[in-house]
């Protein structure tokens, strides 16, 4: 008989949450470990052990579970390791996928946690059925995951797919954490949101309820309180980065060609907001022979079980 | 017994060349018809036949041919139609697959022809053994194939890989064919290049051998003579259409993190003129996790034979 579960973990520099999860994305039991607290990854490995065995044997024990698949920053799906990942406390390259299969005698696959987000869609969510999509992750970066073919892009390394870091403004462009200059997350994602938001503030005298706040206070979320409230500088804020998504989509376009962009993480709770804004510079970017072929959605995966259930999408194919 | 040869057709505004190619790519019997000739596409498919049949009999006969590839332009691998193809004389959606086999008794793939070329230099040329990788061509225009997990990349409508319509310049960029500005083709084609030195010619009073000629009449070719002669404003061509393509190359990385990017076509010839810029810039533009890791390669397919080799690899898997 096929086993009918698998586990998805989601590793988070601060919380390590997983679950065990049906074929129709149904989390039907879950727990979680403080990422934080074991500094030696085999002290990771013996606690998340420790904190699955329960979950793992509510559900019928490790013979019902088919795989187990972790969403991990800096995961590589080819090697199973996590290499460098700057917000995770283990440093250097560490062979995770191994070290948890081995403990619990049941296969492990990993990947980032954009990529889980996509396999999730196309698992579970907006993109089932769908062989050629995009998921743009919108959190406090911009990341991404992308399906052709019906087949996740690694690329020759297993790090494919960082569109937050194509460089959308190549001149006078925002400084990016990556070193560079211009990269889209540092103006559309939360954090770019925000700080587009200061920028505006410093740069004009509108009037603005967001000028009731400390600038270096003002998160995304601020910005779309006072946008609903119809704040006119926190609404074309809005607009600003929905052009600026539209104009990088219609270069995804010209790449791949997908069906579908689904978008996905904090800032997508904007609705149309964002979606407007990103659907009008995309349509108005696109070469002739792509327009109005993509479709916008949103993720429809409910957001706080998103992260396990991608990862355990993955747990279907582990091996 | 495994059928052993392909016929490759490229198919072009002028000329339809085509030829018997082995699994070696060795191109065994050619031929061409002039294209321009049959303004009926019935017309053309009945000549495109004549011209074949002798080829093919001196080969051994319809028997020992596994399958047709043709490189077209607009080629839609998925309906195997031409749909309006500018440069072509046949207007609206031509089913050209579907003509031709059902005239040859022999099965038809076709695709566009920077995508027959990617195809050609898996099969036969510098991407052999390679699964992810990307050609750009380097004419007219700025073409693309892109391979990504072992598969050309055809998107859901089968039209992806429009690489040379990445807006490069978002402000104050170059018109485009396209009825776009800021195309990369506008700056990193053959004309693109004409177009960058009448523009030096204009804005600068610099000296230059291509002073000597009608500033309309300059083309790549005549850039690329006067920087062998050390032309120091030539030479400045290369280095600044190298750096454009660096920086567009660094974010199809970003996308599909390619083992290789593979230049195909008249510019590529200009050598270590382009390609050493391109490699300083590509390195100098890529995100860290990337950089170093994607090799800048020269198509090994011999240019005359090219379009047809890259179209013949397509019929090993026509059906």
């Amino acid at each position: 008989m096929e086993k009918p579960y698998v586990v998805g973990i989601d590793v988070g520099g601060t919380n390590t949450v997983f679950g065990v999860v049906d074929a129709r994305g149904v989390i039907l039991y879950s727990g979680a470990i403080k990422t934080g607290n074991y500094p030696d990854v085999n002290d990771y490995i013996t606690a998340l052990a420790k904190g699955l065995k329960p979950v793992i044997e509510q559900a019928g024990g490790t013979d019902v579970i088919k795989g187990i698949g972790m969403g991990v920053p800096n995961g590589n799906y080819y090697t199973g390791c996590i290499e460098c990942a700057a917000n995770l406390p283990w440093k250097n390259t560490v062979p995770m996928a191994q070290l948890l299969s081995e403990k619990m005698h049941i296969p492990v696959s990993l990947t980032n946690d954009a990529n889980a987000a996509a396999i999730g869609e196309m698992t579970y969510g907006a993109a089932r059925g769908m062989k050629d999509f995009i998921v743009i992750t919108l959190g406090t970066g911009v990341g991404s995951g992308i399906v052709i073919g019906g087949n996740m892009v690694y690329g020759h390394d297993g790090f494919a797919g960082e569109l937050g870091h194509v460089i959308i403004r190549r001149k006078n462009g925002r400084v990016c954490g990556c070193g560079r200059t211009g990269c889209l997350e540092t103006y559309c994602s939360a954090t770019g949101v925000a700080r587009t938001a200061r920028e505006m503030l410093e740069l004009t005298n509108e009037p603005s309820l967001l000028r009731d706040m400390q600038p270096e206070d003002i998160t995304s979320k601020d910005v779309f309180d006072a946008a609903m409230k119809n704040d006119k500088m926190a609404c074309r804020i809005f607009e600003i980065t929905g052009e600026i998504l539209g104009e990088a989509f219609a270069d995804f376009i010209a790449f791949s060609s997908p069906e579908a962009i689904i978008l996905f993480g904090g800032l997508a709770k904007a609705g149309d907001l964002i979606m407007k804004p990103i659907k009008r510079s995309m349509d108005a970017n696109t070469l002739s022979v792509f327009k109005g072929k993509t479709k916008l959605l949103f993720s429809q995966l409910k957001e706080s079980d998103a992260a396990v259930l991608g990862a355990s999408a993955l747990g279907w194919e582990a091996k």
